[in-house]
């Protein structure tokens, strides 16, 4: 298969920082788009991947999975996308397409392991997929999404990931008019999660460690803001929430929330892999029939649905804009929650 | 108020046997019936109450919520029963019937704490409810049952509590034809659990520790059995369950279940109350959009329902009856599980 050469900043290992290097891309088959990428959202999890913290990186590493561009090649197949679109990319560039989970549009629970937009095995010319920190990227036409043209393109590029991850879960479990939503946390995934709530019609409270983030919190849409370590604040909205949306990506006690969930309630974790310490408690799930859910970002065409009520609602990220070059302290800075809310780089600085 | 007295059966206290005494009850209120206990199921949880494992029990202890029997007085204002009507009374004996959850038929979860049969607040004469281990019990006409004529009545007061148990969640979860549910555990609410999703038109599998066990599972309607510790037939069964019914009333590691869960498949436990150990890894729930719940008994109007099922379906529980005089050896006998699947009481013994 031909392939052509682009720039890209990527891991060399898991121990040094991001650099210029060179990556080769398959030139468009039938049913591919080229992008030129134009901005690229920065993800924990790129950072994460960068450094295998989560084992199993494969090297050299380019992350990125928060893509938006415009498309400068179709294959032959190609029909819903021209030359000169703009175009995204998010977490995903192929599934099986064949079972259970890919028939229902639930490509990112694809039981036969769909492939990430890095780190993934790339099936078309070999070795692992790279992502969206490079100058363009080869995708599969079902793995790429129409962007809303009214919204600022570099602020669309977080909805790729930290969008799709919480909008999920408010469609999964049916958030709407009259739903009494909560989240957790307050970074690139919390913050898109109170707009897309609020966009949604359901009043929205903010838990947060930090009285400090109240003022940005009620600007980005919220109803309200509990402070979590302040048993009196927790104790007046218990029993009150549909659904909480969990974005803390450390290991956290739950337990307090779940107190706060209203019958029939759900806890949706999606950003904490690992062991639930301290031990959840049986009792109030048992005694309000309350559940502890996880969710992953979601399938293509909801996240199709997703970038469409954002066109249509004026939702975007809140950004702030780096170079390519300044990645590496960028990801410092996440590590510090150093950011609101959510980096995007420049891929012209590339 | 004016009282009666009737012959009972109680614990004096945490450490002596249940020995017979008398009890009082009121006379009908104009929305009472009074019941002539005919029957009473062997709840774990009367077990629990008699000892105060759980804390908070009342003494004298007067256990029993599977309770069947005749209508042998009825108030002015009762419409729905007249005298000589087989009725039942399950868990809960009053409630605020003015709460959400209340105004949605989940009495179970009344925001204002639901009384149970026995070892709740007495509103009428003061002092704490007795439940049915006792000769006649006066109850709301709102929370007494209709008892479908053609089943074995003595066999109907396991469904009660074991069978209301294992229903509510089989109906809130969705279960039908297609389905794939497994149960954990065959005791009084397992073999209840197997029977009700049969009859729901599932695919039914037990998990359970003793091989042993596969012949009478299948007896009662498993499709198949699972040995939870023969880690390949767990492999076996890897991704296939939309609803897991986990019966164990005591700690037990849930990690191994939550991977035969389907995609959007839920682990309701119904049994354990406690913290859930070893801890829970969320990996499993965020890589599946999982989810662990809970379930508590269920409301008059679905036990109304899911006794006029077992009606139509001929399905009640397999039991062991036994004399009053009986009970303390029968406690022994549960703690062992030396019972398929639920001792009832002949309430003529005492």
């Amino acid at each position: 298969m031909n392939t052509f050469s682009v720039k890209a900043y990527g891991a060399e290992t898991k121990d040094s920082d991001l650099i210029e290097m060179n990556i080769n891309r398959r030139e468009v088959t039938p049913n591919d788009v080229e992008i030129e990428i134009l901005y690229c959202g920065v993800c924990h999890s790129d950072l994460h991947t960068a450094r295998n913290d989560w084992g199993g990186s494969m090297y050299p590493a380019v992350p990125g999975h928060e893509i938006v561009g415009k498309i400068t090649k179709v294959g032959s197949n190609v029909s819903k996308f021209r030359i000169g679109d703009l175009a995204g990319v998010g977490c995903l560039v192929d599934s099986c397409q064949t079972c259970d989970s890919c028939r229902q549009d639930l490509e990112q629970y694809c039981e036969n392991g769909s492939i990430g937009t890095y780190n993934g095995k790339d099936k078309h010319i070999g070795g692992h997929t790279f992502g969206g920190y490079s100058q363009k990227v080869v995708v599969d036409q079902n793995f790429v999404l129409n962007i809303p043209k009214n919204l600022d393109l570099a602020a669309v590029a977080p909805l790729l990931c930290a969008g799709i991850t919480t909008w999920s879960p408010l469609r999964h479990w049916k958030v709407g008019p009259g739903s009494k939503v909560a989240v957790v946390g307050l970074g690139g995934l919390g913050h898109m999660a109170i707009k897309l709530a609020k966009g949604l019609g359901a009043e929205v409270t903010l838990f947060s460690r930090s009285p400090e983030k109240t003022a940005d919190a009620k600007e980005l849409g919220a109803d309200d803001v509990v402070i979590s370590t302040d048993s009196d604040q927790m104790k007046s909205v218990k029993g009150k929430f549909d659904v909480i949306i969990d974005t803390v990506p450390y290991i956290h006690d739950i337990n307090p929330y779940i107190t706060t969930l209203n019958i029939n309630g759900t806890h949706v974790l999606v950003g904490y892999l690992g062991g639930l310490e301290p031990i959840l408690n049986t009792v109030p799930l048992i005694l309000g029939r309350k559940s502890v859910a996880g969710s992953l970002i979601g399938g293509i065409a909801e996240t199709q649905e997703m970038l469409d009520f954002c066109g249509e609602h004026n939702i975007v990220s809140d950004i702030e804009m780096i170079k390519m070059q300044d990645i590496n302290n960028a990801y410092e800075r996440m590590l510090k929650s150093d950011v609101k809310y959510r980096f995007v780089i420049d891929m012209q600085s590339l």
